[in-house]
């Protein structure tokens, strides 16, 4: 029997990620750490630094997916609610944690820098959660539940990543092959892809073509199941349908390359 | 009396965003796109190709925002389900669109390529969708209602936002200043940065904090408002806040620098 997989939401907050301003790259962080794991992410939403949307999206994905993974909104600013959100969403009071605090007045004193009111924010933690560490810059991420919330600043949120991992139940991990048809055109495959995608019903086919500008296009076709004695097979298949159309299939390690 | 501005969400389509294995970039298109219209996204969902997660994606976010942007899956293969999901979503009906495919068949017929049955996919529109013209690759996005339908490849995507651009309504320009303090802690200018978000409702302040390692850390702050005659004033008092730290506040042009 195939164990059921647990699957993941994503949740980023942050006025800059929806204007643009910044490029997020903690979802990709987030789902490559996940996906050795057995984890899938299988929905990402984006909302501003405002606590009644953050509540409204925490309520949605922590009852429809194993895991939710929330990063940004936990620094000591006055733009800085997630916690509080965090709090209001299960219900729970949220205070200044004691080893928290401890930790942080220990860590600031060593740097000679002041534990202000506003550092102290950072070790205001909703009741009942667990602490999760930052060995990066101190102030840690916490668990609410099934709810995971991590720094928006990568480099940190990576770090948390490491202290969850242990407790997270695990998946079937899915393996993947990816194909490159350089010049390939998406209307010369789709046929036979098609045919495969039906004839190989536990593997899932994806089509995705690129376009730069004349003479850089072409198609990534990928291949993804959980069972990793078809990753021949289909490798075969696929090569054989994009060689079909006269183009030479390249096997691709990393398809952003 | 200031106008209220409309609002926009964008849903991302598509299973190889959500694995990680691309990154998007759309997002930051079509908000930078809508940012001088005075649009601003104040959502954004990531969702794989699965028609009950499109559609109800979909049904969420026209009743909340004034327009809704979707990327992905218009292409010709079995994976492309996104203009179905759309139909389903308004209770339409969707087949090939006459003029759609007479066009097609044209471009095809003068490019020498086969117009396929796969290739006739990309003609079907939900009925009652106006066209969104294509002028890179040909295959049209569409309007339902409140919601654009375009292509998840960048270069196609960019170029259907210039169609729809006039038909949208416009709103209240958001102007923004972005201050940098390199080597800057946001715990030092969190009590001065506060007191200015009060003093200063009209604007929003956010506090954006990078961290890629020893000697490579700083803050951005960034202040918006649709006031533009506040921004020379907010600027003075942000750089005067970091200036009290010690640290040179710069004023930089993209912040994503």
């Amino acid at each position: 029997m195939i164990k059921k997989s647990p699957t993941a939401a994503v949740l980023l907050i942050g006025d800059e990620l929806l204007s643009g301003r910044t490029r997020d790259i903690n979802l990709q962080q987030i789902a490559s750490y996940l996906a050795p794991l057995g984890i899938p992410v299988r929905e990402t939403r984006i909302v501003p630094d405002v606590e009644d949307e953050i509540v409204e999206a925490v309520n949605s994905l922590r009852v429809k997916y194993t895991y939710v993974f929330t990063t940004g909104g936990i620094g000591p600013t006055h733009d800085d609610i997630t916690a509080d959100a965090i709090a209001k969403a299960f219900g729970v009071e949220i205070s200044e944690h004691p080893e928290v605090t401890a930790m942080l007045a220990k860590r600031y004193e060593e740097m000679g820098t002041d534990y202000t009111p506003a550092r102290r924010r950072m070790a205001r933690i909703p009741h009942g959660a667990q602490i999760v560490a930052n060995p990066v810059s101190g102030a840690p991420g916490f668990q609410t539940g099934n709810v995971f919330t991590l720094a928006g600043v990568p480099s940190v949120a990576r770090a948390m990543l490491e202290d969850i991992g242990p407790r997270l139940e695990t998946g079937a991990v899915i393996h993947k092959i990816t194909i490159r048809g350089r010049g390939l055109r998406e209307g010369d495959i789709a046929e036979p892809l098609g045919a495969l995608a039906k004839e190989m019903p536990d593997v899932a086919l994806g089509s995705y073509p690129w376009f730069r500008g004349i003479g850089d296009n072409g198609v990534h076709l990928v291949a993804s199941t959980i069972q990793e004695n078809l990753i021949p097979l289909i490798t075969d298949k696929l090569e054989a349908i994009i060689s079909a159309t006269g183009v030479q299939p390249e096997r691709v390690e990393d398809a952003n390359a």
